[in-house]
């Protein structure tokens, strides 16, 4: 008898999402970073939910507010992604009976907070003691009829753009994160983006859902990938050549020499690129663009926003097709201690 | 520092929901059954979340298909009271990793069984690892404009009226409800109700939440109250004259005299009718109507519905004053021992 923990997350959706009926006026279900349901003449209606656990998504000692701006952050970046608006929200809050009221209060401060920046009303939700805090968000938002950013529309040829750096979350990003809202509006707004995802597993699992979603595949300039400070930060206490999980790593090189320091220099820039494929909680967005209107999109962007863009790579017709290339070479991600992901 | 066990859920949603925005297209909010939304010209949205937790709302041996049928029953069952019809829905899932995949399998049939029933989309959600099986279920329904039930239209001189049979839902009916969707829709549609609620915390409770937000009194007639079968089988195993909890009651009679065996069975008619107030988990509906219309709201429901009806009180102007009422008489349900409601 399989367990959860056995076959897996994916897996297990993929099973359960095909007992699940579905409406002839859903444009979009599960697959997606948002449902999209046929609202009215002129809007569709973006749905999403999404959870934050203590212990997985934060820690006993998180600042209670950005617990809350986690929870609500987390699916107003799925709603960015889709470049909808926000609406509404519901909370489902579970709680441990001796939770103090004040750290509560806390929590739903951040949400609020964030809610209010962004006109989100907080609408209704319920209450249930159980083991550990839990805060289930709900989220409807809306978009121009047919106009909602899906992970199913990339095509041959696109670019590949990416806002901001990643990599070492963990640090802190992962609980004070802007929902990029305004940029994922803009991109839907003005036609730019023919598909698009939020980062919320790491680089490289999001990519693959947007290539396996669009049935395409990609080229992916590694050198170009933006590599945040924190990711840096966070390869400093590892020691070069193992893995995270203290493995020894296969040398991308062909011999130890004489320029030690340069290696280790290397070796950390490579395990910090690690950290930006994989890290995941980025909550940065992932988009496509037609080339044609690639270097029109940079130059608007740079107008309109101070978030740091970077063209990362290029959609191929090879369905599922995943190539990470550096100065010409392909990359084996596998040799490279990547072997857990994908 | 308070805790959320010492303030108690009423009273921390209270100050929780104070902080949360709104937004000038939410019509009701927290408070009601479900909330409700300006949506297209035609329609209003309503929107619901609600949760089942293992050890509180199941059992580790409840059939998995009954959980899945709990989680979404309890969220249609809001939604019947509003009038609506259900449209889309989410859930996250928090699972134990060592969950077995066929239980997790059978859980959503269930819940893909009433959604098909009631043609609902589940169009999404969330899997987590976590300590105990939840499953939270997010849905939106709809209703003509300005149509959907709530609970704050009850006026003085009102019928209330209540479906089914009421207490000792935990033998069973917990697990097995049917939604009345179809009633409440009815009601909706033929402006019949003036105010509606679900019972899922108790007749006692539920109708102390429809008089708060109608800002009226009640003066019910218990001995009209319908009582399940169920609650009188719950009551057989109780020790008349003494609380669930084991605590001598102050006996409402007279004297213990020569009548014995009729003073045990008025123990037990009584027994029972405390399970029927206080029991929870009926999801039945308890709404009102204009005393003018009652006689026909009667007439024609018997006409379309198998489902049991019964006037149980009207509402009286007084807002808050709930007063029980058996042969004429005044009846004092703390004294009964009845105190830990209300």
């Amino acid at each position: 008898m399989k367990t959860l923990h056995q076959l897996g997350e994916r897996e297990l959706i993929r099973q359960l999402a095909r007992l699940l009926p579905t409406r002839a006026d859903v444009r979009a279900g599960i697959g997606h970073d948002v449902a999209v349901v046929a609202g009215t003449a002129r809007h569709d209606f973006l749905l999403k939910s999404d959870a934050v656990i203590e212990g997985r998504h934060f820690l006993p000692d998180t600042p209670p507010r950005q617990i809350g701006h986690k929870a609500l952050g987390r699916v107003l970046s799925d709603l960015a992604a889709a470049g909808g608006e926000p609406l509404w929200g519901l909370i489902n809050l579970v709680a441990p009976r001796d939770t103090s009221v004040a750290r509560l209060r806390a929590v739903y401060q951040g949400l609020a907070s964030l809610a209010r920046q962004h006109q989100l009303a907080l609408v209704g939700g319920d209450t249930t003691e159980g083991a550990a805090l839990e805060l289930h968000v709900f989220a409807v938002g809306r978009a121009p009829r047919g106009t909602a950013l899906l992970r199913s529309g990339a095509r041959a040829g696109d670019v590949l753009f990416v806002t901001g750096a990643l990599g070492g979350s963990l640090a802190g990003k992962h609980l004070r994160f802007v929902p990029r809202l305004a940029e994922g509006q803009w991109l839907r707004a003005g036609r730019w983006a023919t598909a698009a995802i939020d980062l919320s597993d790491g680089l490289a699992t999001d990519l693959a859902h947007l290539l396996e979603m669009s049935r395409v595949g990609a080229d992916i300039q590694t050198g170009h990938i933006p590599i945040a400070a924190a990711a840096f930060k966070s390869v400093e206490n590892e020691t070069p050549g193992f893995s995270k999980a203290g493995k020894l790593l296969p040398s991308p090189f062909p011999s130890f020499g004489k320029y030690a320091e340069n290696i280790s220099n290397l070796w950390k820039k490579r395990a910090a690129l690690l950290h930006a494929l994989g890290d995941g909680e980025d909550f940065e967005l992932l988009f496509t663009v037609p080339r044609h209107k690639a270097a029109a999109l940079a130059a608007a962007w740079r107008k309109k926003f101070r978030t740091r863009l970077t063209a990362i790579g290029t959609i191929t017709p090879g369905a599922g097709q995943l190539v990470w290339s550096a100065a010409g070479k392909s990359l084996d991600l596998k040799a490279a201690g990547f072997e857990h992901f994908r």
